[in-house]
């Protein structure tokens, strides 16, 4: 089953797609763009949910609800945003469909039911969200507000990959309002630092937290902040972007409030947001070439017990011993799953596991029992060592602990090895076609010139690192003056 | 503020309006027929998810999420549900805005970005999804599916009402494939004994389980079982479905499986749903003219400490005791709120959380400090009594146990008051006139007697319930014979 995989280095890519359905984890559905997130693939995104929710509820946010549904009219009120969206987005023109009279059976639009107006699906909630903001601030007593939303999003991509980019896709989205500007900003960063932490403690993922240049700003934003990471394959991907608002959304959408003073004033908004995105990074970050590595504190199932039989008793002896293990387990608040079928062979099963990234798996056989012994494998490292049998219930949290570490650990490595310090531009070029990676070089700052690197090489700049340090150099490209590097990459 | 809300006698329907929107549970937004589910209602339908969800998961099954769009040609694939949701469901046609030539600054669609095909936005999942399932299912191995989605649903109607009717909504929706018609009906059976045992564990809400006659039935289903109850102005909402569809997705979308005998036959099908419209049973089953009453199982907030207080002094000291006895509740799973705010007077406070259904208040003065005593206040009967304070941490919880059993209770006795069992047409008119509520009646079984009674009266069958005894008896309409009594209301 998982020797069906093509190798990464054979095709990172393909790799990337046959492990996304092999596992179970998602696929394309019949409606262009978008995909069905399986059970699988569904409950590693719940994981994810849970731990974001209660961070973001101990920051002090609450989850809302917002129409999935903006009207044309509300949509173009912030024009960069508007721009910014515009060319990508589902639109809603009539509410009902009637009888083909040329084709009973078939049905088309009835063209009696015309909106009066058109409405957008949300590529992203600011705009319905800023409209309903102004029926809630009159005064700093209203402020702050600092609401969550989950939600589906649509956005109208013309090129897809299954979890990292969809027409549909699944994410969060909060949507905060402050008196003053340095509220909002202590907030934007805020948000950054808890998807950071997320990303690093959950996903095992390290991640680069940074500002975007200009050119990648989220339209209608004054500031983006961002967590980037780097894949398997080189790449670098956006994990989760945190913007200052400013009063752009206030005043496109007349929110203003009476400040303590008495004074009237524009509120300063944020918003941040991860989305299933996040899954196609889970994946691409850990997985090998036998299937998904996942992470202890997202993986579904924690412990897989395969017991080795050759007749109904030996089962029924292993089992007994297993469901205790597995009681004893679960009593901790670990997941663990029983593989007793008798319609496969334990070959099949540890492959099938692997594949779907179990970090432990527990093989109990006959001669097991008669030594009170078991064979306890690793998902991340493949190393397989035997336990006595009443040890390993004791033994097992560790362990999971030992996995998220070391999980964590190697694509901290396999970052290191591929962040270079670049300081001319073929070096520049050679870097990133034989290497790739994160390249740490001087800009001059100007959108001209980082089109240029984009158009001439594909990367873009990932970041401009919050803690790069102060340093003079000159612009890679342009040769113009510097006082600090930032970050290129080609990515996803 | 309270005392702004018009009594249930004067207005139930302005009642329920205006509780809505004061308790800050939902309001209208700027999307025709969309609402806005503020922090605090959507905290409610939270704790509603994630009860059902644990429901849902201890019976097997897991969630996965299915395109929000639903291609024209799959949406009319099974016949009778594509005319059922055909009138109301909103169509994206285009997929890109443009600026406007006439107007800069201003979108309109871009003529050139019309779809191939129209997609629906999803009024319900089945077409979607068992287009999907045929792909997922070839054996009986394949067999239980047992899936359910949380999501957002789109049906276009024309009056809406927060909560109980809107054009988009929340809800879960499981869909689950068969081998046998046998198990299929278990499992539509199982799913409404969950939804019952939620409604009356979690809600606090009676219902009465049953089968919908052919005209209510869902569109493409077999057989649709419901729950029923009774809201305090003696009209029925119908508050969960659960729908046998037979083998009609199956056989629309040609989903057929090899059983264990090596035969091919299509696969048997369930649906079943609840959704935000929950929210308003909840609401209209058991507030009063002072706002919200929460059972405790569902109230976000279940304890509220108002510290009575003249001096800065004297709240220092009560805030010292309500945050121990704050924490001391929070430790055994209590969410606790301390407003100790100083803009406003306890008797604010006061009808606030009451507006707001918060079960138990606690409040303390100087006076209590100094006789070591404590008002408690229940919600749901306004009875008062004192407490030694440092008894009531260990009374709160038999006292929100009591509370949820008493809010039950209540609604079950009223319930009882406006059922009737009424045996002439007559009677039955006058009954609904003068009392509204269930009126158990004997029908002749035919769609015919079901429309005019519905004509005439505005009633209409709510359920055959499950437990309905056989008994001989005449039409209330037709005179012609039945066999058992059904149950009449007019119904939200």
């Amino acid at each position: 089953m998982a020797k069906e995989l093509p190798t990464r280095k054979e095709d990172y890519s393909l790799w990337y797609n046959e492990l996304v359905k092999k596992a179970d984890l998602a696929e394309h559905s019949d409606v262009r763009g978008c995909m069905v997130i399986k059970p699988y693939g569904y409950s590693i995104w719940e994981k994810m949910q849970q731990a974001l929710d209660k961070m973001f509820k101990d920051t002090g946010h609450s989850n809302a609800y917002f129409p999935l549904f903006v009207p044309k009219s509300l949509f173009e009120a912030e024009e960069k945003n508007a721009e910014g969206f515009a060319k990508e987005c589902a639109i809603v023109t009539h509410y009902r469909l009637k009888t083909d009279p040329q084709n009973k059976g078939k049905l088309i639009v009835d063209p009696e039911a015309k909106l009066d107006e058109e409405l957008v699906v949300r590529p992203t909630s600011e705009a319905i969200i800023w409209s309903t903001y102004k029926k809630w601030i009159q005064s700093y007593r209203d402020l702050p507000i600092l609401v969550n939303q989950w939600a589906n999003v649509v956005r109208w991509e013309m090129r897809t990959r299954l979890f990292l980019r969809t027409a549909e896709f699944l994410w969060q989205e909060g949507h905060t309002a402050h008196a003053t500007a340095d509220e909002a900003v202590r907030e934007t960063v805020q948000m950054l630092d808890v998807y950071a932490d997320f990303a690093e403690n959950f996903m095992a993922l390290p991640v680069v937290k940074g500002r975007k240049s200009e050119g990648e700003r989220f339209p209608g934003a004054v500031d983006t902040y961002c967590i980037e990471a780097m894949m398997q394959d080189g790449k670098a991907l956006q994990a989760g972007t945190s913007h200052f608002l400013g009063q752009n959304f206030a005043k496109a959408f007349d929110v203003q409030f009476t400040n303590k003073e008495g004074k009237l004033g524009y509120v300063w908004g944020t918003s941040w947001g991860v989305s299933t995105r996040l899954m196609g990074a889970l994946i691409m970050a850990h997985s090998d070439d036998d299937g998904l590595v996942l992470p202890p504190k997202l993986a579904p199932i924690h412990v897989v017990i395969v017991p080795i039989f050759r007749t109904d008793e030996e089962l029924a002896r292993i089992s007994e011993k297993a469901q205790e293990i597995a009681a004893a387990l679960r009593k901790q608040g670990f997941a663990v799953k029983f593989d007793n079928r008798d319609t496969h062979k334990p070959g099949f099963k540890f492959a099938e596991w692997e594949l779907k990234g179990v970090p432990v798996r527990l093989a109990i056989g006959p001669r097991d029992m008669e030594a009170g012994t078991v064979e306890v494998a690793r998902r991340d490292t493949k190393e397989k060592q035997v336990m006595k049998l009443d040890e390993v219930v004791e033994k097992i949290p560790a362990l999971l602990d030992d996995i998220q570490t070391t999980i964590y650990a190697r694509a901290r490595t396999f970052r290191s090895e591929v962040t270079t310090e670049v300081n001319a531009y073929e070096e520049f070029k050679k870097v990133l076609n034989e290497k790739g990676g994160f390249l740490a070089a001087h800009w001059d700052g100007t959108p001209e010139t980082e089109a240029a690197i984009k158009e001439e090489t594909k990367a873009t700049i990932r970041c401009i690192p919050l803690d790069a340090k102060e340093e003079a150099g000159v612009c890679i490209y342009s040769g113009k003056p510097s006082t600090r590097r930032v970050l290129f990459a080609r990515a996803y």
